[in-house]
């Protein structure tokens, strides 16, 4: 079956309304958040996000540079005033796919379509996207439940190999070495170990070739289970390169032009691993709004898991 | 008695050692985030930030512009391309001032020193802070319960006026009106109206021309109930202009640099007032951790409560 | 006759190849610029650009932010070390329009093309102006006789109104209150006063509300004499609001899309015109390449006049 | 004798008057610009410019990314507006010293002195450098007669090394060879063949490991001549790594600091040098003002010659 069948089996265009702009999110309701704050036991808060520096992933590609910080004003510019406080003010230039990201809605799409119809043409240079926008998904927030499924734990390495595809088998063997289950609306957060290239061993340009990943067959698993969204250490959510070279990043499209999921990039999960390991508990409640970028088809953020 | 005597009165330096790069925010322990956690009822989630858009709030003050969205993809960029993905990318330049944020422990300081005696001269134009860095406050998250303190709804006003001063006793006046109480770690939201001038009026240059806010004596009300943090819907938390004019901006100094204190300004308060008064309920789990800027003095970010 | 028929009648499609990228500027030969080298006397230089600054004369029409320069390294940032130099380093964003310009021969078309016969489409996100790029004009350089046609001098008025046309008939009555004649490959700078708006009166908002300027027939006063270039002090080249408002701008789009003409806006040309009347002189060696910028439709420049 | 004793026999501060910002080109008088003028015989027209791209020559050292052009409008934005034209906008964000540039005066000092007893700290993050400023020379122009010494043809090889030093005696030697002789006001246009590491080998990392260039005895022979400004195709003027490694790049320091020259780095020389072996002539126009980047401490240009 061709991608773009299962992108037809799976879809939720019109499943909540024709003007829907969240996808997935949907299942993310108020009672789920609610839920989800519940199961906060010790308070502890681990950060999943890559700082943003020029020191920072990228290498270039796709003219992807890292964030560029710049001071606007510094203490020299206040010498000689006592009368009066210092300020220090920046700035930042940043492509919104260069860090610890979502991808909105709006990041990809084929056959000229996005996500519930939408037309590709809605994106424009100067609106962005104009229908299908992150800050959509920032005014209503991401907070829920997460779910960490950490695959490079299920196979005794620290991390999984470039190509190396994650199956749905594989999602259920974690489930049940982690003794879990989800529910609808839980956001997943699938570990790899593939963030290790840059954090551990400082090779950028090796996390950028290739990466492990789940297969499309994965697609169905998150649609059944109804899971809201779904993040991972990798940077492309699939096993890169493919078995079927066919088309590029099939699951991609599928998940995020199909079914509507906003997907979450390049998170750094090795704390988080570890926490959960020690508590032998998977689950916490997982904030994550992205920025309210009108237009916008992806946004940096700092996801948090509480514990 | 003058700021200067205020601020080393309700110092903060050295309390929780030398190193201390979060100040207040040491309130806010886990255990207070589990309490935050536990206090969720339905799960109703209520942004409090403004778009990201070149229509913003910024009317070029101290050369601070709206944000500025681009795109660097967009899907003709693959016209004829069938057998591949469309993909939309993008790209944003903003002052980390302009918008909704957070003032980091390296925004303001006097004297030549910033918070906890880190020196004026540990910002520089390459570095940025780097000392007091935003990131170290988005490392650790800003996950708490919120306390919505309604001052225009308790002055049955739909706003307050520039260079109206809220007092200690206004706030206590507050907090009886809505029959709550704070707790220690708990992140004070006030609402003064003065955000309608820009999103019901749509004055932005009025909005800057000064604003209300409070008067030097609440500082020692929030450091004896061990507060966390101060958010608020005017530009600069205290009122302006003030009627002491031998120092700008005295609150700024004492709550930052003194106290340790993580200010956020140019919050949205309206629907949440709204809910609360609905509700009537006035706390609630308040997240807004800013993003990872290293060297950053301060952060947009897209701060939530969660009823 | 509509602009769409003149323009029919005036184009230089094909006149210099299928290929050509430069349009008019063929007219300026190496003979020409040759040429005009050996006219220059006093060797005095007056420049023609506006200053890059935050405080600039944009008005954030259209997106158009004013220049933001901003510093990457100042001396604090080497401060007691005193084994090596101090460097400053700096940065600036700016938008191609945002100040003294050309307009490049991808800036503007209709009816899905650009000049020569180029696809509107070949101009994309990511590559910009793929086909005709500003970069290659700069590449050839504009350096030829300038010719100043000073009408507000003609007028006896310091400016000219906002609508105020300007014909055929004005140009030739400046060429002989002037007592000069256009050569072929001259670049004709025309001078309207408008800029006083901004640079005397500091009203950038009435720079913005209609310009007066050219109207459809210099087009083909322009095209007879084999004129290379156009520049001139108001924004747009021709008179706006205009008398025909069935199309919005058709003397830039003849100009421009059907003659390949690349324009100079936003010029400031006061200290020209004084330097004319005393010298009694009205032209110049004219030098004003862009920069290199690789897909792009326009450019800043210092353009300068050498007496 | 030290570069600092060198610097300070050097010294043209006060020769200019105590306000001077342009240094010694202020030996470039309008005589010589015209003198200069009169030396153009064919007309043809050389870019000695890289072009601005996101592939350029900068590797990220000291935070100096390659310039980032991004599109504000395309055709696409106006879809299906068949009553209005068509219209594409640009914008770009480049560090000013990250492609062919000049250094201006405020680029570097030591200690604690710019140019003209110019204290270091009148360059602030806020203003940039406000007293030496860019746009002081851009707004007097820099056109005058470049002189071509081409080191890489005199030593017969298409490049000199890393490292490499080149001597007053072979600035005499290239003099000779090439039959010509500096006049007061030229501007030198240096050739070590560095260049090519990247426009002929494609490797950036090479170009800026080390490079070959003058050595501090040159500087006096720079200024006995009364040479108005220096530009060559490598990126620091002088050989690196350099013998005596007491003190970083003293020539940039004694040219720059003590003698007021602004700087031209990383140009492209290869086609000048081919037209002037073509045509025996080692001389022409040379038109080279940077942008009027106000408090800018340097610029991207399109440097131009014409034979």
């Amino acid at each position: 079956m061709s991608f773009r069948e299962v992108g037809k089996r799976l879809s939720n265009w019109g499943r909540w309304g024709d003007c829907d702009r969240i996808g997935t999110l949907n299942h993310l309701t108020p009672e789920r958040t609610a839920f989800a704050a519940q199961s906060v036991r010790s308070g502890q808060i681990v950060n999943l996000g890559l700082p943003l520096t020029n020191q920072g992933i990228q290498v270039g590609l796709g003219g992807r540079v890292n964030p560029i910080h710049m001071m606007n004003l510094t203490p020299p510019d206040f010498a000689g005033r006592s009368d009066r406080m210092i300020v220090a003010d920046d700035s930042v230039f940043l492509p919104l796919q260069s860090v610890t990201q979502w991808d909105g809605l709006g990041h990809v799409g084929y056959d000229d379509m996005l996500y519930n119809g939408v037309p590709a043409a809605s994106i424009t240079t100067a609106a962005g996207s104009a229908k299908l926008s992150i800050h959509q998904i920032a005014e209503r927030g991401v907070i829920g439940r997460g779910l960490l499924l950490d695959i490079a734990r299920l196979r005794g390495k620290d991390r999984l190999e470039a190509g190396e595809a994650i199956t749905p088998a594989d999602l259920d063997a974690a489930l049940a070495a982690q003794n879990c289950e989800t529910l609808p609306g839980d956001v997943i957060i699938l570990r790899t170990g593939w963030m290790r290239c840059f954090t551990v061993d400082g090779d950028a340009a090796r996390y950028w070739n290739g990466e492990p990943g789940i297969n499309l067959a994965c697609a169905e698993w998150l649609h059944g289970r109804q899971i809201s969204a779904l993040a991972s250490d990798n940077w492309g959510i699939e096993a890169m390169p493919a078995n079927d070279a066919t088309f590029e990043m099939p699951v991609h499209c599928v998940l995020i032009r199909d079914m509507g999921m906003t997907l979450g990039e390049v998170f750094v999960l090795e704390k988080l691993a570890e926490a959960c390991e020690r508590e032998n508990r998977w689950t916490f409640l997982f904030t994550a709004p992205p920025l309210l970028v009108v237009g916008g088809v992806g946004s940096p953020l700092t996801p948090l898991a509480i514990l």
